[in-house]
């Protein structure tokens, strides 16, 4: 009777790292799918091609189902498997980390739509640059988000909590040259917003990475370092380290 | 013994009912000081306070303290009582709430800062009918939001579901007159630009009370409507009710 029902409970506990292995890569999937969206919208824009852009906004719906999906999976495995200590944590990050992945394909979206706007009004370039510079920041940020979950590489993550400081400095910085091209010709008001939408977007997708960097640490330290200063952060984490 | 493990049983049962009812309560102070964050960073704006302004700002601290604690609560509620159908929904249904009720302070501190810049440059008041009208809507969203959740009134959370593309309809068409009024006069460009960041953080708010309309749907009903067109919603709610 032991030996069966140890065979048993092996077979229960394979099953279920299966389960949460199959977690973990579906989020890996619904984050491919997420950048793919990100680098389309940008470079709908950059291109300017709009049907590119039309893409990015039909695909935002398989975005959603991922989400669907895997949130019906933790609940199931909440349900059936009743996790606790690491093994709740993952599931509860898996959770979060679906519901950022979710508001940055919806940001992608926006990005999109404004760059169709933007085609179609053939209104130059100004703030291309920036976009451009602020996208590519803000994508290796998404892109070093994902990997840092996938390996559980606190210290990659740790390095992205900062690097969001730099993006909203470039941000800032991005905004204020475009307010200057609205105050010297009033018909560049227009198109010039549709670009600050676009760099606002891009800033939150920053702000999304970040929060699937803090969850990385939230699972391998159990330490919640959400609403933290960045500058209290090394020395909280060494302090309470175990 | 058997009577023994029965109380033992009731009580561990009411216990639990407790800490449910606990989460519950708790989510609905943190919904309280909240709804206030944004009535009076919009106050702050209208009545040209800018120390309201800035308690606004000092108090987001507050509100994401709260979420980290209804967080650390349902993980232990998960972790110890190991709930399943309905009480699980719950619990997953809170901690969803608490991060759009954390990012609804997050955009009530914007609101406050933007608030603070507009009455120190003394700059006007255009744009205030505006955010006066979509602030009352959105006000008001949030705390039917917050009713029908706690009593899980589902009725009044699809007529929210609704009510959100109203919002969308009337920020769209403030966010046309500032564009005039930019174009009309170069100088108003920069506090008109504070104004629209205000709007569309107001916008914003709208969109998390609909997020949380929606939990109680899927609280109530088990179905999960995010991502659902809200013409497909009724229709969808009637043929898959129990």
């Amino acid at each position: 009777m032991d030996i069966t029902s140890d065979i048993h409970s092996q077979h229960i506990s394979r099953q279920f790292n299966q389960e949460l292995d199959e977690l973990k890569t579906h989020l890996m999937a619904m984050g491919g799918l997420v950048e793919k969206q990100v680098q389309d919208a940008v470079g709908a824009l950059l291109d300017r091609d709009s049907e590119l852009g039309q893409r990015v906004v039909d695909n935002d719906r398989a975005v959603n189902d991922m989400q669907i999906k895997i949130d019906e999976e933790c609940t199931q495995v909440l349900a059936r498997r009743q996790p606790t200590a690491s093994d709740l944590r993952l599931v509860l990050a898996v959770i979060r980390a679906a519901s950022d992945l979710e508001r940055i394909g919806d940001e992608a979206s926006k990005i999109a739509r404004n760059a169709i706007d933007l085609i179609e009004s053939d209104s130059g370039n100004r703030g291309f640059v920036e976009v451009r510079m602020i996208s590519e920041h803000v994508r290796r940020m998404v892109r070093d988000a994902l990997t840092s979950f996938a390996r559980l590489d606190t210290e990659l993550a740790l390095k992205l909590v900062h690097e969001d400081d730099e993006v909203d400095n470039e941000y800032g910085s991005a905004m204020r040259s475009l307010m200057t091209f609205m105050m010297e010709d009033a018909r560049s008001i227009s198109p010039v917003l549709s670009v600050m939408w676009i760099l606002r977007a891009l800033e939150r997708i920053g702000d999304h990475a970040n929060n699937l960097a803090e969850y990385v640490v939230y699972l391998v330290k159990g330490l919640d370092i959400r609403h933290t200063d960045p500058e209290d952060l090394d020395k909280d984490m060494f302090e309470r380290n175990p």
